[in-house]
């Protein structure tokens, strides 16, 4: 692929090394969460929201628990000031829910931002002027100091204006494109702001820095956030923000190190919509920390209704392998991993854990409001013995014994090959009946009779073999014994009965039984099953149907 | 949400701090790739691939340039057989291309692996088995030592049959579930088999330590990798593989910073394809380095083709917001976006950059066959002027000035927003010609006639005002101001010409002109346009639309 020679590294590595947040092993506490899916989510879609949509996205934010939301720009269009106004006259905002508004630095739309805000009793107010070098250069065509004056001014600006507003005015900065400025720059800008909004320990200034466009590894964006931490001025009266994107596809982790490095507050979005690659998925983030045993104090159990909703207002598909959400991440359809996660289930279950690990599956579906039979074993040709046996045993009650899972196993998988699609539970058991249970040809069982003498069984047996009729008499040291003797000196067959099992079914309505038999015949092992209210007649059915599969 | 408290940390931190990684800023070199895409990604599928499309996925693969591709588990199934019959006796692997194949240690399976091998000149055998301490203790009940004897065992079986069969045998060995395996007793599994394997620095053995499922911040993978690469026998004999999962969405880091923690060899799918979340995705590994001036190797210039075969074979979809192949990736909807995009590809062509540094633009949509007009700049409720003034210019050859651009964009944005829809170019052409081109209501111009006497321009018109004619002579500086002083004289008006501009229309096939003109009626400041072939009658149009749109 002919081009890279045109690409460069346009981020800037701190001044001074920046690795502590490396020691730190996990995420132990969860950051202050600000949804953006209102501004950057709703401004990266084909059709954006109607007033009615936001206002159903915004309560679907606040039941999930989010206590600080961005609900867009209403200096910036009438649409969005009409939101914010139907939010604060419909008495939307929950007391401990506070809403983040966006404004340029300029008179008449901090003004206006104002005004829409009026009868709020608190609010966020966001202002932002790109500091890159890319946009300096190219957009701006100014100078360091120019861009800091815009910051410091738009600050002075604000600070001014917001006397006359009533209402508790919180105030957030974002050195926009913060991954494409030099980190000792950034630090200038934000110091300066700092100086003119004079936060303290008890009314704090957000400081967000976003990845606006992901330009390095995480590893990098780690360290950057840990310069910043580590020399921005009044560091005690400020919340260091991140706001990640995920245009190398690593947005999550440009989070999470970034929490390691010291940041407090994550702006985010549900399933990571937002500009081109999106927002970082605050789902995922929350999740993973749940995951680790950790409060992610935002409440996904009801992922499926969530992704309805969503689905519905942004037109947006929910992606298939999307962690923790999409249609398939639950879904084993390898054999290995079906086989791996059944034994799991029942060691967590045999055990009585009250802890989480089983293989293949780091959430319990369950916490999603998802279902291990529906989600997790799905059956087709790659899948294995464990996970058909798992369907059969927990959808319909059937117990294959360890020894004929290979067998079954086999037969379902070839289905699925030849007729190559997945194979439903209803599907499995179709196939499992058809080849294995109650099996009537060659051989036919009519009646039989049963006269105890002693410690012997005797036996009358009818039955067809193709069709036509034959009795026998003949004896044995058990039911099943006498039975199977008297197939064999009736029809002169040499086999040994190698395997029999048996099980009440307890899934169904009929108090049934289920058996389970193996014959050699020379070196060729078959298995049939019998199912039958009677538990002799099931066994002398398993026999009959394993007898059958030699001659299959 | 309740349930946290029941997970826990199922990985484990190596026994010696190892943290050298992080100080290596980027990756400098291309890893091996291996695909495993017929594989991982085709047993994640619903429908697996049959065995006419498995073919045209693996011409695709050698197409894109991968050199080591796995086919499957050739002695599982007969499909995988048949597949890698095909491949070998179609003569389909190219000389330069490795194919690998996955066995289980078990005698009649290697055989079996190694008959569907036959006449194949060189190819991988890749074994694996589960240590992690979940599986240990929940699925093969069996202790450390009895797992690392299943490893050695195995590789002692496979060496031994290889005597037998032809080709240039290369081993890989994989600690299944590496991630939730203790690292100190992985490395024990890993040098105990390169002890079987005896690897030499011409005959590397490839180590592959899977995130099977991801469990940690990548961070902590990185480490597990470092202190595996560091203290692993035979080093320099040994290639180290990553197999990245993406359970906690961050399969591109694991696999990014695993690489700077000492691996040389990456397996991954296309478009993340795999189990659950997926397998990490090569493109986006492969399109990080080549945004960061490395050559990736493999070549995604033609990224649609791809993305229309992958989703014909697999009938997955490729996500809207995959990092550099989804529909949205490119696109700027926002009005300060679409502004400095396209102030950035002015910067570029007007300094004649071979450097590329737009902003919101990591990747020249163009080096994946992507265009700037169709899927960068997008129009909707939430887009803004520049973005506009863009959409005419590069579609229509219309250059709005400066000034005009902010009274088009609201018009423009004004639409979508009430039509609550994305507007294409044509759309926007629409608007703008029926809003500011060639007005002729209340205001018509019917005819003109000028006599220059020494520096002045005489002019007779005659207009139409609301249907009622009238003929005016007047005269001016120059022809535009003639006309001016006609239409104010005639019907009584009080104005001043504020702007005017005018360019020729290149991209017409006819040589017209544009012209643009604003004249403020008190406060009120309007704009208008003229076209026309001569450029004088476009001027006097432009005027005309410009005081029609006083009466709007």
């Amino acid at each position: 692929m002919k081009g890279y020679e045109k690409y460069f590294r346009g981020y800037f590595m701190p001044p001074v090394p920046c690795y502590d947040w490396v020691k730190k092993e996990y995420i132990d506490k969860a950051p202050i969460w600000c949804s953006v899916d209102l501004r950057d989510g709703n401004q990266s879609l084909i059709k954006p929201m109607s007033l009615d949509q936001k206002v159903e996205f915004f309560k679907l934010l606040v039941q999930i628990g989010f206590k600080e939301i961005e609900v867009g720009f209403p200096a910036a269009s009438e649409t969005e000031y009409e939101f914010l106004r139907t939010l604060i006259d419909g008495d939307l905002i929950p007391d401990d829910v506070t809403i983040q508004v966006l404004t340029q630095a300029r008179p008449h739309i901090i003004k206006k931002t104002f005004k829409a805000l009026e009868g709020c009793k608190k609010a966020i107010v966001h202002l932002y002027n790109s500091t890159s070098l890319a946009q300096r250069e190219q957009v701006f065509k100014k100078s360091k100091e120019e861009i800091k004056e815009i910051a410091v001014e738009g600050a002075k600006m604000l600070v001014e204006l917001a006397k006359e507003a009533k209402g508790d005015i919180y105030y957030e900065y974002s050195p926009e494109s913060f991954t494409g400025t030099e980190p000792d720059y950034a630090l200038e800008v934000c110091n300066a702001v700092i100086d003119v909004f004079k936060p303290t320990p008890n009314h704090k200034l957000i400081i967000n820095l976003p990845a606006t466009v992901e330009m390095s590894l995480p590893h990098v964006y780690a360290s950057q956030i840990e310069y910043m931490s580590k020399y921005m001025n009044k560091r005690d009266s400020v919340i260091i923000s991140l706001h990640p994107h995920n245009d190398r596809g690593t947005g999550v982790a440009d989070a999470e190190l970034g929490l390691l490095a010291g940041a407090d507050r994550i702006e985010g979005t549900l399933f990571g919509n937002g500009e081109r690659t999106g927002n970082v998925d605050v789902i995922t983030l929350a999740l993973n920390m749940y995951t680790h045993g950790i409060n992610p104090i935002l409440d996904f159990s009801n992922l499926p209704d969530i992704i309805k909703l969503y689905e519905s207002v942004t037109e947006m598909k929910v992606y298939d392998r999307q962690p923790y959400a999409g249609k398939f991440v639950f879904a084993a359809f390898s054999g290995s991993h079906q086989d791996a996660i059944s034994k799991g289930l029942k060691y967590h279950k045999a055990n009585k854990l009250d802890t989480w690990s089983v293989p293949y599956l780091p959430l319990d579906p369950k916490d999603v409001s998802r279902e291990y039979s529906a989600d997790v074993i799905r059956i087709n040709s790659q899948s294995g013995k464990g996970g058909i046996a798992y369907i059969l045993e927990t959808n319909f009650g059937l117990n294959i014994p360890p020894k004929m899972r290979e067998t079954v196993g086999y037969t379902v998988k070839d289905v699925s090959d030849k007729e190559h699609k997945e194979l439903t539970p209803s599907d499995v058991q179709t196939i499992f009946v058809e080849n294995f249970v109650n099996l009537k040809t060659p051989l036919k069982m009519l009646e039989y009779h049963f006269i105890r003498e002693g410690d012997l069984f005797k036996v009358m047996i009818s039955t067809e073999w193709n069709g036509v009729r034959k009795d026998y008499l003949a004896e044995g040291s058990g039911r099943l014994d006498a039975v199977s003797n008297a197939i064999k000196e009736c029809y002169n067959l040499d086999y040994v009965l190698t395997n029999y099992n048996e099980h009440a079914l307890e899934s169904t309505s009929k108090s049934e039984a289920a058996a389970f038999v193996s014959v050699k015949f020379n070196d060729k092992e078959t298995w049939g099953s019998g199912i039958h209210e009677d538990i002799i007649c099931a066994s002398i059915y398993a026999l009959v149907s394993a007898i059958n599969n030699q001659y299959k």
